[in-house]
């Protein structure tokens, strides 16, 4: 049994007209319009092959394949269909696509799942309009509320709360998920957003886990005065501390190993204009590590170098999230390996440096990743590309191990 | 004879609406609304007093008091009405009143010049909105084309030209201002924005002259690519490499001695995602000292370490401008001096750290300056604050220092 690869691959060209930019690229971001006509195709790629959809409170989408027995713990595959604003046509949307190419294969060839089989599209999983991220699936595994959730703002202002608001406004009609049991698994299919694949000409990874992430929000308070007439040693430049708690978190924490990644994505600068002297920035820090120690010991170094650094300003140091790094299911794991032994794939283990929803996934069911490469590992940039057979090919094995797990075949 | 402080303190209040801001600022930017409100504001005052007012082609407002000879060369006395976003109540737009107030006296008393005696507010002083400023005082000086001038655009895309038609278009009436003759003399009033007249409890300042200033723009070009998965030895990312950048500027150039004046005041980052390496960032410079060989010795330093610290991202350098320090005239000095002391106010010699018009006028004619006292010499921000009694002497000692040179009283 196999996936119907030219369908998979045309499904996936089509949904990235819904925020498509210039260069290929796609702008999706969570709660938005253009997430809302990604939904509005995947509700009729789901009528067509008879399967219900549904929604829950946190804007999470569901495609269900019912099973013989309703009430059993469900299986679910996923991933997320919202973007970065300078995203891909891969990153996300392929676990979803692929999840439900795996549910109308089987519906195909009628063959009734003994669960429901669920392909699950997670709200907000990059965090790039509402932060931090992977809202959905933190709040469907218990790990964040809904008024936590709801209360986060987007940089125009509005809530998550009221873009759950318009969700629901957009589609009336859509039944509410029902919460009968946490899922007896849960697997999703993504590109790597690395090399290692590509460069091992591998076309599937078998992830082993995922590398630990915190992430903090720091405003720097200065005074404003006039850039030609307030003498430098009486100034306090919110950039010039800027500039110094970034070199050196640059090299003291950026260089730590080569396994630590440190990135500050984001910044307001004001009033930013050019013979004003800034009064006040504000700055994200993104700072990961497989290994949980290392991660712990950087986050308490990243911290104690932005309060010495940011004299003669002040600073307030805000943590937005804290995830420590999580190790992948091994029945699933070896399923997937098997899986992909028996098609003729070469696969390997590897570890994922960036976050999923798998992450909040595991803690409540046994949960794992299947990895496809991506070109030169670009990914979160409008040039991310997945050659078709890869695509393919992970979607097999994605609906080669839930017919292992569920001994469907 | 004096001027009528309440009047003028009156009018500065007044026009400080339009543009109005919270917390008592001005944002009245070249050429926006705000500022063609200022103009409508002037125009009236103008036409109260029986004065004739005019514009050129690079925007600036010319309101004359006719002369008996209307083909000598006129006597100019101005500064400028626009602000920075988040500015005051007193930067520019005192030292127009207080040449408007200047005519409206010798208008009151019937008393005619020799020669034209104009009022004039250049247009985008501050260069916030089209940087860099000056534009209509380096036009009028001939040190910048109005083809040069035109092409300028602000954030929005919108250029100077297309702004100088909407203001054609808001003032469809007002004569062009008759370029016969390059002026006689140029004076300009203005706040301080330091605090040596505060300190030295010194109501006015004897301008020497004015620090040269150099600014540029800076694009840092990198690489794309998620926070997570792109090894940090192998990134190439902007917000890094200007890290570097800045904090190699503040050190080496920002310390070089006491008088050296180093800020960024505006950046911008591009894709500003939190979990997006950055692939663009640009910024400006904005680089003075009084001394020219400094100057130029600090300039080719910071040129230097921004190419050395851009690795591993493509750097491309714009100067923007490079003005060099200039001394203004010495019998306009001695007879601001001579007015001070005949009023009994006690003056003192003072460089001006901040760039004014007065720099490119002083290219064409005998130029000088009067400062008055600022509080806390803050500028640049709503906080701004003048004292009316300043307010006064200073535009007493520019209606005393006309007299003297025009041999009126």
């Amino acid at each position: 049994m196999n996936i119907d690869a030219s369908r998979l691959w045309r499904r996936l060209m089509a949904i990235a007209d819904d925020g498509a930019i210039a260069d290929g690229g796609v702008n999706r971001q969570a709660l938005s319009a253009a997430e809302f006509a990604a939904w509005r195709r995947m509700l009729a790629w789901a009528q067509e092959a008879s399967l219900e959809p549904c929604r829950d409170a946190a804007g999470n989408l569901f495609i269900i394949l019912p099973g013989r027995d309703r009430q059993a713990s469900p299986v679910l595959l996923g991933s997320h269909l919202d973007s970065q604003p300078t995203g891909g046509r891969f990153d996300g949307v392929y676990g979803v696509l692929a999840a439900l190419e795996v549910l109308v294969c089987l519906r195909e060839r009628a063959i009734q799942p003994p669960c429901d089989l669920i392909a699950v599209a997670w709200m907000n999983e990059e965090g790039s309009r509402f932060a931090p991220g992977m809202m959905g699936s933190a709040w469907f595994s218990g790990q964040r509320t809904l008024a936590d959730i709801q209360a986060c703002r987007d940089g125009d202002g509005v809530s998550v709360g009221q873009a759950l608001q318009q969700q629901r406004r957009t589609f009336p009609r859509l039944a509410l998920y029902p919460h009968r049991h946490p899922p007896a698994a849960y697997l999703e299919a993504h590109i790597e957003q690395g090399a290692l694949l590509e460069q091992g000409d591998c076309p599937i990874g078998v992830v082993s886990g995922i590398q630990g992430k915190y992430t903090w929000q720091v405003e720097i308070l200065g005074v404003s005065g006039h850039a030609g007439t307030v003498p430098m040693a009486a100034r306090r430049d919110a950039l010039r501390a800027f500039s110094a708690i970034a070199a050196a978190l640059y090299r003291q924490v950026g260089q730590y190993d080569e396994r630590v990644m440190l990135t500050i994505g984001w910044l307001t600068l004001a009033p930013n204009a050019p013979s004003v002297i800034p009064d006040k920035l504000c700055f994200r820090i993104d700072l990961r590590h497989p290994a949980g120690d290392d991660l712990t010991r950087l986050a308490s170094l990243s911290e104690t170098l932005i309060r010495q650094q940011a004299a003669p300003c002040e600073v307030r140091l805000t943590q937005l999230s804290q995830a420590a790094p999580n190790v992948f299911d091994p029945h699933l794991k070896a399923l997937i390996a098997q899986e992909a032994q028996a098609r003729g794939y070469a696969s390997q283990t590897i570890l994922s440096a960036a976050g999923h929803d798998a992450r909040y996934l595991a803690a409540i069911c046994p949960s794992a990743m299947i990895f496809i490469p991506c070109r030169a590992g670009v990914s979160h940039a409008v040039t991310e590309w997945a050659e078709p057979e890869h695509v393919a090919a992970g979607a097999a094995v994605l609906l080669g191990t839930v017919c292992r797990l569920l001994k469907l075949c």
